[in-house]
């Protein structure tokens, strides 16, 4: 679709393995690769509400980036790590969508075509009417409680490995004491594990479970050489407790 | 291996997600996207009789599109909807194949190759001789029984959200009275389920099992947010029972 | 990354479907492959020892190829096969890695950006200091056990039909006795099937299992038009025992 538009446009896909209506795995997937990625013009489609009253978006970021896609969020913390949102557009005009629109495919019918004129040259405002970039929608990314002992995280996202982000960094796990080398208790489903805090899964075993410091400045748990994912049966949401081991 | 023959050409994946052996779905999934598509040279390879007596084929459509594919059905039901074949011949000559051709993979040493050589100027009958395009192998897509109260359909595909493609339209449930907003009972596989016909996701509650028009005007059963595929244990061939519920 | 590098480079992706942690088979995939590749960077990373002590490597090969990745072996089955490394080097200098790198993600932070680097003209030379090609990380593909009647083999990888490669070769068929046409005593698992072994999956029928010489000369297990990984719970480094059906 986009080249059919903007045949000049260099497409590079980011992924297509979200998991299906996980907008806020998205949205993270999508704040952690921009950054290493050519400005350019961004679509991320995770649209469970297509075909409602959900806002489709074009947006335009400090750096010179645009991003495409619904209003729900999917964009929002990209955009906003990245500096912020200078200009907003509802795409609304039909001249830049594949018409007839179907009522559940956007990605095709509207976000592609928008993302494709913006390529070729057309300016956002011309996509439709301006809105209030305080007034998009934006997720809520669950805050980890940290206390005096023990910490109660929130399993983010998992990736191929079955590494499993959780909504916590390495200042917080110091606060309860737990720096690279200590042992860790966690707890998952009324289950509970041993785990090690290592800075690298080259400082354990094979089949150590380990909590680390992922490449995204998260910390995430997995198993050296093993799948923590299936092991835990933790999905995204999932509870995850962690204490130093006595 | 096209990069190779053909360094100028721009390759653009459709899929490689479809079902090992299934040429139906193959042939229908190439058909709903080329429209949607440049034209081009499309070569597709689901080839379950790679090795045996088929025949390797590259097309001439109507709209000048190319297609190189396999003599099973699999690029006709694209090529027949964009207007017909104009010009069929079979891939013959060793001079655009990878030498020593294998026995069971001819996606890289027979189709690849001859569509780059077509990207590259090669004229399509100097790859073989020509074929009567009325001759080609067509698969029969299976059709929906239509009484006057019950619709017996068929499962055409399943995607990557669980969501079943039927052989439907709209115009076909109408006859039974389902339009947007009726009950339908949903019979698979000896089980009785409540539906919901609707025009999109968003007017149904999460959880729901909803019938409606997909993106490509074939009637698809889904779960809203879920994927129905496994709740039915469903899979392309499978059978579905609709009528309107009481 | 390498777009932001190198904006010209074109990047092709051979695969991101190998196991997690499966050096051999991502070794067995980049030779079996880059035959039929242009001549390039080839960056690879299958890399569980990442962060520790194993270093990063960039080479060039006899035939102008430049291999990128960690010495564990993942490079050198390909190189060794396409005429043998003539240069390596240990990538060191941070002015061609993004920094900080981070401990687990070597493939965004140090390999990525290495092969942009050689794309754009630096020299090889420039990314550090000399290795010797003979003291590389070499894996040990594990031969065949090859007896009077008997053959002990193992499954090097399972490709995503379910076919199961094999570490063997027709003239080792031959010595005991098999080729096309006759049948076979399979056993994996303490369980024994018949197979026939075949030239192509249309010399037998649907549900046959098979052996065959697949499209890089090695012997490969399957089931016509079903998956043998599922059906013998067969896994890469899984034994495999051959011997003539009476």
């Amino acid at each position: 679709v986009i080249k059919r538009i903007a045949p000049e446009a260099e497409v590079i896909d980011i992924t297509h393995g979200i998991s299906p209506q996980h907008v806020l795995q998205g949205a993270l997937v999508l704040a952690n690769t921009l950054p290493y990625m050519p400005v350019g013009i961004h679509v991320a489609v995770v649209d469970p509400g297509v075909g409602g009253d959900r806002k489709p978006l074009a947006l335009r970021g400090a750096d010179g980036r645009c991003y495409v896609g619904p209003d729900n969020g999917l964009l929002l913390i990209a955009a906003d790590r990245l500096g912020g949102v200078e200009e907003a557009v509802e795409i609304a005009d039909e001249r830049y969508m594949l018409t007839p629109v179907s009522r559940t495919f956007h990605g095709r019918d509207v976000f592609s075509p928008a993302a494709a004129h913006l390529a070729a040259g057309v300016e956002l405002n011309e996509l439709g009417p301006r809105l209030e970039p305080d007034k998009l929608t934006r997720l809520e990314v669950p805050a980890a409680q940290v206390g005096s002992s023990r910490i109660r995280a929130t399993a983010l996202y998992v990736d191929r490995f079955g590494n499993i982000q959780l909504n916590l960094t390495s200042d917080e796990l110091e606060r309860v004491g737990i720096v690279p080398g200590t042992k860790v208790e966690v707890e998952v489903r009324f289950e509970r594990y041993f785990a090690i805090a290592a800075r690298t899964f080259a400082d354990v075993r094979p089949g150590d479970i380990v909590l680390y410091e992922d490449a995204y400045r998260n910390i995430a748990l997995a198993i050296n050489q093993g799948n923590a994912a299936h092991m835990f049966s933790a999905r995204v949401g999932q509870e995850v407790k962690l204490s130093l081991a006595e």
